[in-house]
């Protein structure tokens, strides 16, 4: 998707440990107009796959995750990271590690909200390592929920994730693929 | 806002220590239709107060504040409850105690994304002792960004934070205020 690659090359930095900052229009600070074309770009891709619900992890997920369901016109559900109040025992319930976050979490929904009818679409920001889609997957795979997509916005294609499960047999888009990033340039992939 | 009013009735659920519990449609769950009613109707209220930027905190008010986002056409800044690699140390930070979470921590704004040029709309999802309303306004003041409004979902109008917030001459708008709850019924303030 060339407005996002455009934007990441001019906004986008490099932290230490291959670590992207998109801070500016991502994981900070969000800029609806972007992100309402970037969930009508996951809406075109994924149309046909008679989603009827969207999850995400939070927290930089659910912007986006939202902004594509303005136009698949289907709820959003957010994992959460921490207990509450309001969110009881009877939760599915997965541990991912964040290397961003350098920390290993436990992952929850309700098991009210994924259950064996539903057509999952998968959208996060991230793919780099896989952990957090794979704990995502785990959550569908546990309510019996069927994946019917995945959307992610910004893939680093040097690290393992999006193979691994491109490999396993689940439908990926990135709009943002990552080939290579340097302090120099991001060069992304040409497919 | 009735539809909202309607829906808190129909499936909002009582939990002990007067938390409301709407996961359903806000705080687990996300219905995109009702929550983009809802980011207009904000819109609505506060369209002539040249409104610049929303402000709101992870988690549950980044939805919310995008959906508004999208017809202020500005950007929203999520003030950010955990620490990670890509928020440097050049930060606001005010300390917040959520009665939901039984706990107290800290909440962040890197400087970059508030200054004294700003016309800040505050959204958040709830409002009740006005801890976390205090929290994101401290934000605004110490970066000299002036609070343009402040947007509501639901306010418990029997804590309070409300009148704490608007005696100190915020203009506040809440959606729905709610008056009194109990386990048979939810009782809405008339004005």
């Amino acid at each position: 998707m060339k407005i996002l690659e455009d934007r990441i090359r001019r906004e986008g930095t490099l932290l230490p440990g291959e670590v992207l900052k998109v801070d500016n229009f991502i994981n900070h600070q969000i800029d609806p107009q972007l992100f309402m074309q970037m969930g009508e770009d996951f809406y075109q891709h994924f149309k046909d796959q008679q989603i009827n619900k969207i999850l995400t992890l939070e927290v930089s997920g659910i912007a986006l995750a939202f902004a594509a369901a303005t136009y698949f016109n289907v709820p959003v559900v957010f994992a959460k990271k921490s207990q509450s109040l309001t969110l009881g025992d009877d939760v599915y319930q997965s541990t991912i590690t964040s290397y961003t976050k350098q920390k290993t979490y436990d992952i929850r929904v309700q098991k009210s909200f994924l259950n064996q009818s539903d057509r999952v679409l998968i959208i996060d920001d991230f793919l780099a390592m896989g952990q957090a889609l794979g704990g995502l997957i785990d959550l569908c795979d546990q309510a019996g929920a069927q994946v019917a997509g995945i959307g992610i916005a910004i893939e680093k294609a040097f690290q393992p994730g999006g193979q691994l499960y491109r490999e396993r047999g689940y439908e990926i888009y990135s709009q943002a693929r990552i080939e290579k990033m340097t302090e120099e340039e991001i060069i992304f992939c040409q497919n």
